[in-house]
């Protein structure tokens, strides 16, 4: 059986609920921060990065949130999660699905870990002062550029949808008001409302208003 | 036709090597950095990211290194670019692609593009100044734990391969020595004798020692 490694509050969300979505089968192991229990030698025998999401098969572990949920979509085809017979449409899907990896998670993680990027404490505190206007931009792309509405990619759900709806979860601790950006104010309201969603984000714990 | 829009000495390389890897007919399109040609009107309207590399196929654009790269491989199977068939196997190959998008592309792109994470000069400074010890750490894990020889997934080649060598020519300008990663090494001498290789640098216009 598959088995999960995650941690609340992370990007590891998006996996989760497309786990949920796809009706596998999945064994959760949650990680504690706090703890560090990500960079212990039992977790980075796993995952030698020492992040989250790591997905456990039986051929070996998998990471990267665009690599697993590609992974998800083709494992469980019937769930139809992204246009696995269409190469440019799948292409679409792992655009976006990277966008949100390299530059949107990017530009938030340099609210919490920008020791990643520089040990000054000076430097570090005027990357958390940017973040702000650098994650409004991206999702000011987003709004104007990327989301067709009500899904990422239009009518059809795709493993776009729980990467962009855990990433939107994190505009407020940025100090960002996301009524700014209609769409995806109405992207995060429809998902919030799904069951998988829902399951997903019970199993971790996590309690929404 | 495919239209392949870079720039030279950016991660655009490595999908022009995949396309001349993959025996695709297409046309290159030159953006000049230094006359900021990417942020003008008339590319925005091709990528409104801004950013190279962009591929624009008859059905549109498609952006973001690993998703440009794994839609070469799946257009184009008869090169054997990824292996199609193995979703798991497939995942690897998209787990290394986008941890080098997601986080190697990243911490070298703190050297010259501090800019879009702080304002402040000193900050800008300070990440400059943090570049070589984070690049480094990113290829001591490419070197102890993915790049399993001679190629990045072992004896067969794959689009891992033209990534990390395009993001392996970057290691001189960010003060690393090569030397220190003996398989990154021996895979960029290898990468750099082959005439697909070849052929891309001199359709970019670039000289290689």
């Amino acid at each position: 059986m598959i088995k999960f490694f995650y941690a609340p509050h992370t990007c590891a969300l998006a996996s989760h609920i497309a786990l949920v979505d796809a009706d596998a089968r999945y064994e959760s192991v949650r990680l504690d921060f706090r703890k560090e229990e990500q960079r212990k030698p039992e977790y980075l025998s796993v995952n030698p990065k020492g992040r989250v999401p790591s997905l456990v098969t039986e051929r070996g572990a998998l990471t990267e949130t665009p690599a697993i949920l590609a992974f998800i979509a083709q494992s469980f085809p019937a769930a139809k999660l992204a246009p696995l017979e269409d190469a440019f449409g799948f292409a679409k899907v792992q655009a976006f699905n990277s966008y949100l990896c390299s530059t949107v998670h990017v530009a938030h993680a340099h609210r919490m870990r920008g020791y990643r990027w520089a040990d000054d404490p000076a430097a570090i505190a005027a990357m958390q002062k940017k973040v702000p206007a650098s994650v409004s931009e991206c999702f000011g792309l987003i709004e104007h550029e990327m989301l067709e509405g009500p899904f990422v990619m239009g009518k059809g759900y795709t493993i776009c949808d729980p990467y962009l709806f855990t990433l939107s979860q994190w505009l407020d601790g940025d100090g960002i008001d996301i009524a700014r950006f209609p769409k995806v104010h109405a992207h995060r309201r429809l998902m919030a409302e799904r069951p998988q969603v829902k399951k997903a984000l019970e199993e971790e714990g996590v309690t929404t208003g």
